[in-house]
């Protein structure tokens, strides 16, 4: 018999998640079925969109019903397998399972990571995963970087926003970031080889990216909303483009969240805004795939993991993503590597 | 000699127009240059974009600086020419000139009329104009519109507006038009060949395009904004297209003007949004107006002008585009048609 950890859904969060509204259950699994595998999860992958799940907002996929297992994924191997296809030890993409410690799979639906030597698996949460797909199709595909083009990410350090910048200044484009410490400005404009980073807890945002974005701004890839998206909407460049990723700042709201301001200036600089969910380019992950491999083990594509150790800490370590505790990709490690 | 009369701007309106902003001028014209046309107007074209220029706003035209003639044009006919290929008699789209009587332009620059057989003179300030041009390239452009999808067009009764709906309809959409009255929508449903019509002033548009639109939004041709537009956009299917063609509804805002609270269903329902303005097509308006000029002829696009006479009415005549008194083409006559 195998025991799970299983993270239930029990209440829909007010604004930020609180005790109580998830809740660590332990149970005794069902034996393995026909043609299914066992996968331990390693890590939990965390992400903005998971407070979404949560909720009842009328998202790209239906809430997680209440008493219902929170859903989520990550890195995990496979303990125990009845699909001759995916050995014990496989390493999987959990991809939409769930947060447990232990997720049983059809093994016809497993997604095997491939194996890159040299590259860390915590890479397939990162560059190689869902978040840098995120950042390489919501770039190419709507932002169009052009060498000359001025690109302005949000949440420059977080999993997407690191990978957004890199790959612009692949492009050829001058990069500025904006985030929310000293440090991690830091790390984007002496690691990740950002052209300019602004701390928006302490700096004049708009004064600072008149300074860092003389000719404009072209592409502002968006994450976060809220006021700081307005004073960028305000600089845009005639025809600029503008990938809508996400609206961290507003996931949090309970009284519904005020639009932009400046919304006008879409008009008048013609902009193209495309909202986008990774989930639309599953199709197309092998062409992504292989552009960030290529990328990484050329050296020019740095990335950071913030693991949080431990399943118990699940819920309070999303609260890391809002409150911008994050460098780079944050996960939960809720068990060992393979050697 | 002549006399021109010619409406300067005095000052910068602050929210509705109001007498003084603008002041009619009677001047004695210095003689035609060499190689210059003097043009009689004849109609004016009033636009909502006329307000836009008024202000300081940092539209895609520069304002017009105080104490100038205002910016504007409509369709002229040559009374005076030092530039053989233009003679007297021709008819004129008189594009960015002024709102005067007389204007001297540049034979070179002149933009001739064709001659298409029981065409009336003003379809080219409608359909074969700028405003059909506005509609024909933000829908197609843009709005992309398939056999099948649901098309909202805000200002449904305007110039822009009226076009749109009936492209969409030849191109087999379901269109359903927002309008200010009974009158304009009984027009849009037995004239213009809606699929249906909805009055804002009395009707609650959510409750009525949850009914009207039972398959939800695929297109949503904007060109009003504010509380109506937000009321839209909630209910915009995935993969929606919002060709942003103007926000009426804020330009005499002065206060600023809150933008679209249900902004991140642009995000949610992966929404392309492009800000558009009709200069950008000017390459590409032979393409608009053949198409245009084919349904005109086979009797598929209806239109309607609404003409003001005198030069003296101008101003006070913008504002019905901000009430919502016209339907069709606002217009007003400064002199005759030729015979």
């Amino acid at each position: 018999m195998t025991t799970n950890q299983i993270w239930y859904l029990r209440k829909r969060p007010v604004g930020k998640l609180a005790d109580g509204d998830l809740e660590l259950v332990t149970e005794e699994m069902a034996p393995l079925g026909p043609d299914m595998i066992r996968v331990r999860t390693i890590y939990l992958s965390l992400d903005p969109t998971n407070r979404i799940w949560m909720s009842d907002m009328d998202g790209y996929l239906p809430p997680v019903p209440i008493d219902n297992p929170m859903r989520g994924g990550g890195i995990g191997i496979v303990e125990e397998s009845n699909f001759d296809d995916v050995p014990v030890g496989t390493l999987i993409n959990t991809g939409l399972s769930t947060w447990a410690m232990y997720n049983d799979i059809p093994g016809g639906m497993a997604s095997v990571l491939p194996s890159i030597p040299g590259v860390p698996l915590t890479a397939y949460m990162g560059p190689l995963g869902a978040t840098g797909m995120t950042a390489y199709f919501g770039l190419m595909d709507i932002g169009k970087p052009k060498e000359g083009d001025t690109l302005v990410v949000s949440a420059a350090a977080g999993a997407v926003g690191s990978m957004v910048g890199q790959i612009g200044k692949i492009h050829g484009c001058h990069v500025v970031g904006i985030a929310g410490s000293d440090d991690k400005c830091k790390w984007l404009t002496e690691e990740a080889g950002f052209d300019a980073a602004i701390n928006y807890k302490t700096e004049d945002v708009g004064a600072a990216l008149d300074k860092r974005c003389p000719n404009g701004i072209d592409i502002n890839f968006e994450s976060v909303g809220g006021e700081i998206m307005d004073v960028v909407i305000a600089r845009l460049n005639d025809f600029s483009r503008m990938p809508l990723c996400g609206l961290i700042s507003t996931y949090n709201d309970t009284d519904g969240s005020p639009g932009p301001t400046n919304f006008a200036n879409l008009l008048m600089r013609r902009t193209t805004l495309r909202g986008f969910i990774i989930l639309d380019y599953f199709d197309r992950f092998p062409e992504g795939a292989q552009a960030m491999a290529g990328w990484l083990m050329e050296g020019r594509i740095k990335f950071e993991t913030d693991v949080v150790q431990g399943i118990e800490n699940a819920p309070a370590s999303l609260e890391r993503l809002f409150t911008g505790a994050n460098l780079g990709k944050l996960a939960v490690q809720f068990g060992p590597e393979p050697d």
